[in-house]
C-alpha cells in the first residue's frame, strides 16, 4: 500500500520530511535558464526544459537523502502543453530514483471530470485498447470543499495501493475564515477528518495508518495536538515549515511515539537555499543537501523515528 | 470588463446559458476517434487530438447561438502534456469565435502556486524579456477553501478586466457537508459569498456585477431565491441543470428583473446530444445545436433578457 511505502521510505532514511518540487522562473539559477534558452529560445518550451532539468537535478541531489517529494503540478501546468509534458517526465523520474511520489493537485471535482483526474494521476487512461500513465505518482493532494462526491473519485484508487491526502487544515493565514468556523460542537476542518476517518475502514496500512491522510498546519501546535490524539490513524502532510513560521519543536506534536504518522513538507527552504549565499546557483545541488539534512536534523532532534 | 463581456453577449443573443467543454473518450463521436487514431495511434496524443477536434467542432456549430463556454481543463490535462497543449489550443480558438472563455480549474492555491495559476489562466508568463498567453480566457472558477490567499492572486487580474468566479453552493449532492454548515449565523457558502461581496469594491461592471462572481446550485430554487436577494451585485454561475436535476423553473430565481446577473450552464446534455438519438455521432454538431436552442428556449421561456 502506498502509505506504507511512504511510512517504510521514512524510518528507512529515519527522515519524516518531504520536498516540495515547486519550480518558478525567478527562482531557478540563472545558468540553468540560460542553457535552456539557447537551445530553445525564452518560449514556454524553454521555460519547461528549465524546470525539467532543475528538478531533475534536485531530484538526484536529494535521493537517498529525502524519502518524498511532492510535485506541485500548477507550476508545470502554468506553462502550457510543454510544461506539463515536463511535469510528466520529472513525476516519471522522481518514481524511478525510489522516492514516494505525491501529486499536489489541490484540485477537486465530481463526476466524470473527477474520474478523469483520479485516473490519469494514478496512471490508467484508456485510449481504445491501450492503457497510459501520464502521470506514475503514488499519492495525490485534493480539495475537500465539494465533501464526499470530490473524494470519492480518488478513495477508489486506494484499494488498488495508491493514496489520498485531503485539505484538512492548511497553514495560510487565511485558513481560518473557512476552516476555523465552529458549528455546533464541531470546527469545519475537523468534519473533513471525521469523513476522511469514516471512509478509512479496510483502508488501513501495516503501518497502522489509512491510505486517507489529510494536510495539517504546522504552525498551531496546540491544534495540531488536539487533531494528532483525535485523528490518531489519519497520515498527517504537515506544511507551514520555515517560510511561514513553524518550527521543529511546533511540528513534534504531528507525530506519534514512535515517530510515525506524518511527514513535514518544505519547498523553497531547500530548493533554492543557494539563494541564501549570493552565488549564481551552480551550487544548488550541494546547498539543497546541506538544507535537506538542517531540516532532518532539527526535527530528528525532537522526533526520533523508530 | 469581463463580466460586462459576459452580460453584454448573453444580451445580444438573448441566450443566458454557457455550454462547459468538458470531452471524455467515452462520449466522443466514434468517427472522430478514428480519425485520430488512424493518424497518430491509440495514444495520448490520438486522444488529445480528437478531444481538439470535437471541441472545436462544437464551439463552430454552437457559435453566435450560445455567448459563453466554461472549459473543463482537468479533462484535457487528464491526458499529459498533448491533451494540455490541447487546451491551449481549444482556449484560442474559443476566443477567436468570440466567447466568453471562462476556465474550470476548480483549484485553489496560494503564494508563488496561486500566482503561477492566475498568471498563466490569465495570459502573462514572463520568460526572459518574452510574455507568453497559454490559456487566453476571460475568467477563471477557483475554489474557496483555503480563503482570501488562495483567490487574491486571481482577484488582483480583475484590475485589468479579467473575472473570477468563486465556488460559493455547489450542486453536487455531498456539497452540504461542508457547505452548508451554519455557525452562528452563518453559514460556510454564504461566508465566502460575504468575503466576495466585500472584496468587489471598485470592481463593478457597467452591467452592476462584480467582477467577482459566485458558482450557484440550481437544483434548489428557495436557496437561488435567497441568495439573489441578499447578494444582489454578485453575478451567478449556475449549475445543476438537467443531469442533476435543476429545470428552467428552478433557475428563473438567479436571474434579476431584468434577466441579467447570472448564466446557466451545461455540457454533457448538449455536448452529447447525439447519443440520445443512437446516431454513430456524424450529426453531433447538428444535435448540439437543437440542444442548446431547447435550452434557450425552456429557461427564456421563464425568463427575458433585456
Amino acid at each position: 500500500m502506498a502509505i506504507d511505502h511512504l511510512q517504510e521510505s521514512v524510518r528507512k532514511l529515519k527522515n519524516p520530511t518531504m520536498v516540495g518540487i515547486d519550480p518558478i522562473i525567478e527562482h531557478i539559477p540563472a545558468f540553468i535558464l540560460k542553457e535552456s534558452f539557447d537551445r530553445w529560445g525564452e518560449t514556454l518550451q524553454g521555460a519547461a526544459d528549465a524546470y525539467r532539468r532543475f528538478s531533475y537535478g534536485i531530484l538526484e541531489a536529494l535521493q537517498g537523502l529525502v524519502p518524498a517529494v511532492k510535485i506541485q503540478t500548477g507550476c508545470f501546468i502554468g506553462l502550457g502543453g510543454a510544461g506539463t509534458q515536463a511535469l510528466e517526465e520529472v513525476t516519471a523520474k522522481a518514481r524511478e530514483l525510489g522516492y514516494y511520489v505525491l501529486m499536489d493537485t489541490m484540485r477537486s471535482d465530481i463526476d466524470c471530470t473527477a474520474k478523469a483526474l483520479a485516473d490519469s494521476s494514478f496512471g490508467s487512461v484508456k485510449i481504445g485498447s491501450q492503457e497510459y500513465t501520464p502521470y506514475a505518482c503514488d499519492g495525490v493532494i485534493i480539495n475537500s470543499y465539494l465533501g464526499s462526491d470530490g473524494i470519492k473519485p480518488f478513495t477508489e484508487h486506494c484499494r488498488r495501493g495508491k493514496n489520498v491526502f485531503i485539505l484538512g487544515r492548511t497553514s495560510n493565514k487565511s485558513a481560518r475564515e473557512i476552516q476555523d468556523m465552529i458549528a455546533g460542537d464541531r470546527i469545519v476542518h475537523q468534519v473533513i477528518m471525521d469523513l476522511a476517518m469514516r471512509w478509512s475502514v479496510d483502508l488501513y496500512g501495516k503501518c497502522g495508518y489509512s491510505e486517507i491522510g489529510v494536510t495539517v498546519a504546522g504552525t498551531q501546535p496546540q491544534l495540531l495536538q488536539g487533531l494528532r490524539e483525535k485523528y490518531d490513524r489519519l497520515f498527517f502532510l504537515v506544511a507551514g515549515y520555515g517560510a511561514q513560521g513553524a518550527n521543529a519543536r511546533d511540528v513534534q506534536y504531528a507525530f506519534d511515539q514512535a515517530g510515525h504518522g506524518a511527514v513535514v513538507t518544505a519547498a523553497r527552504s531547500i530548493l533554492y537555499a543557494y539563494q541564501k549565499f549570493d552565488s549564481e546557483g551552480r551550487d544548488y545541488q550541494a546547498r539543497a543537501v546541506e538544507a535537506a539534512e538542517k531540516m532532518r536534523d532539527d526535527i530528528t532532534a525532537y522526533v526520533t523515528v523508530l
